[in-house]
Formats: C-alpha cells, structure tokens, sequence
C-alpha cells in the first residue's frame, strides 16, 4: 500500500498492529477519524491512555476493577469459598450475565501455552494455589475453554492443589468442544456450571 | 455489558464509536492492549493524534499530503489537463496502483448524500468547478462508485460545468455496479480508465 503521507501510513500501521485489524480496514478507521470532529479522536487516544496506564486489577482475583477489591470480591452476598477459575475478563463478564453463579472468580488472564511462550509464571496461579494452601477455598470451578492450552492449564493447577482438602470440578460441556466460553448463549453456560462434573471424573471421559 | 471497570467501561465505548467495530470486538482489542507493553498503547494513540491533529490536505486536489501540494500534483511527468474525480483518497491509492493513469486528481471527500445529510457544499466540489471554470482542465473523468449517490454527484458536477470547454468521461464500467473502487482488481480498474466513456454517453446508457 503506497501513501500519499507519512503520517497517514503511521497511523494505519499502528491501528493495523491490532489483532483482526489488516491494512485496509485501519485505512478506512482513520479516515472515518479524519471525516469527525478532533474531539472524537481525542476522546478515544485520551480513554485508551487513560486504560492502560491507570487500569488496576482486584488485589483478590485479578479481575480489571477501579478500586483495590473488585465490586464481586468486596459483595457480602457471595459465597468466598467456591472459587470459578477463568481464563479473562470477558469470561466473568459471560458468567455474570447467566446471574447462575454467586461465588467468587480468579482471573487467570491468559491459558498455559507453549507455542505463545505462555508458562505458568506468566498466569495468575500462584495467587490461586496459596488461596487453596490457606484453606480459604472449598471449590474450585474450572471455567477454562476446553481446548489443549485450556486442559493444560486445568490440569497444571490441579496437580498443585490436588493434596488439599478442596473439591475441583469443570462446567458441564453443555458447551461444544473448543468454542469460546463468551460466544455461548446464557442458558447453555449458566446450565455448564450448574452441571459441573468433579475435574477427576473429567479427566476420565 | 456489564463492566467491573469504568475506565475499562470507556476505553470499550469510545473504540466501539469506530465504524464496524461492536462492543464485543472493542472489548477484545482493549484487552489486547492491555497485555502488550505501555509503549504499544502510546505509539498508537500519537499517531492517531498527530494524524487528526496535522495532517494537510493537498491545496489543490485534496488529496492526503504532508507539504502544501501532494507529490502527485507537484510531479512534473503528469497532465494536469486531466483530471480524475474521486470520492475519497483510498481511490486514489486504488488508481495509482493501477498505473494507468498519468494525470491528476480530485479528491471530493464523499458524495453528496441528502440521507446522511450530506451536500454539494460539504464536498470539495467548488475548487474542482473553479479550476474547469478558468480553463485549467480538458479533460474531467468522473470515477466515482455508480450508486445512487455516485451518479447524484457526477450529475451535479456536470450541471456546473456543462458550458464551459471541458471533455468529461466515466469511467468505464468493467466494475460491477454498487461495488466499491477501492475492492476492484487492478486489471478491472484500470481498464476502466483507460475505456472511459463520454459522460453524456452515460446518461443515456
Ligand atoms: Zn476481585
Ligand atoms: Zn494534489
């Protein structure tokens, strides 16, 4: 693609970096900003500076939050000792929206995964094991999206916690194998944790 | 959506403003930027500020450019006898990858467009008149997509200059009717140029 301007190609490749997001269509965003006011622009570079500086992750579960303790973790209506691991954000998002769960989540923020150069120092779990050490936990629901990395990191967590006096379980695979947990449609993912299976009989099927 | 963050909460609905970008795929490219360095997120936002904010309109043709003329007009191996008429600059980056055009252009920034509110006097249309009105032009070839909109423009265009000494031309339609110039292949397109029709010719066809 041949620009007529520097800072024009500047903005499309750095709009382009984003994931889903190829040349031509980072063309077409900056110019639909060039067609609006300045305001518009300056209202989206302002709130994405603003979000990755200033953005803080609950102390407790790792879930994006603006205070210390996430609304979730600081609730007195929810159980603290059932405990849903998932993969991210969007995943407490989805389950919050089926209003089917009123325990607590721990946000992994990834999936345990080679070929990325995901290890598990990169992940949440180690907060997530010394919970399960204190004794704080009873259950601990996987929520993670049944593909290899998923199983993966199932299985890396269990192996860490299964000598404690805890009870691991996954959501029913109401769910289809390798779909993303936020696609699913409400009644079949509230359903998925209702239904969970204990992890050791999942290990089996 | 619900958000556990209002920081969060923003970055996704500004992003979401982008045309074709929902509030799901906001939320995934927010994310995205969230796990990669600080420093993606500040390149990002500078090239969209210094973009909106300095960015020059060629003083001629309207094209994108970083001086006063774009290197198009200031070339000296081009007739500035003929010009093209394009809606927007990503036909002209289509056209010149054709390379069967060695004139130059006009870039109107959009067509006239009474439901998007859209007029005459919102689009570079009276720069374009101007030059044909003091005999800069010989020929017009109008190369806008053969919409409703399109041809709305074409003949608005025409009406202004139909007195004056100026050859106006379509170009020929080898591109399927409602498609846009920028997907067209580069054999299609440039034939289409280089197989113009006289405009008046299309207004009968
Ligand atoms: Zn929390
Ligand atoms: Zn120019």
């Amino acid at each position: 693609m041949e620009f007529s301007s520097k800072i024009l190609e500047r903005a499309v490749n750095e709009v382009s970096q984003l994931p889903g997001i190829g040349k031509r269509t980072a063309l077409r965003l900056v110019l639909h900003l060039l067609r609006q006011p300045k305001a518009q622009t300056q209202a989206l570079t302002e709130a994405l500076q603003t979000m990755r500086n200033d953005i803080k992750f609950c102390a407790s579960c790792h879930n994006i939050s603006d205070n210390t303790l996430c609304e979730i973790c600081s609730a007195n209506n929810r159980n603290s000792e059932i405990v849903c691991v998932v993969e991210d954000i969007r995943d407490v998002m989805a389950i919050e929206n089926t209003s089917s769960f009123k325990g607590l989540y721990h946000v992994l923020g990834g999936k345990i995964s080679p070929m990325d150069g995901i290890g598990p120092h990169d992940l949440n779990i180690e907060t997530l094991v010394n919970k399960v050490k204190e004794g704080k936990i009873k259950e601990l629901i996987f929520a993670l999206s049944s593909t290899m990395e998923g199983d993966t990191t199932n299985f890396y967590i269990y192996k860490q916690i299964q000598d404690y006096n805890v009870v691991t379980s996954t959501i029913a695979r109401g769910i289809s194998v390798g779909d993303e947990l936020e696609y699913a449609d409400e009644i079949t993912l509230g359903r998925s944790i209702v239904n969970r299976i204990p992890f050791e009989t999942s290990l089996k099927s």
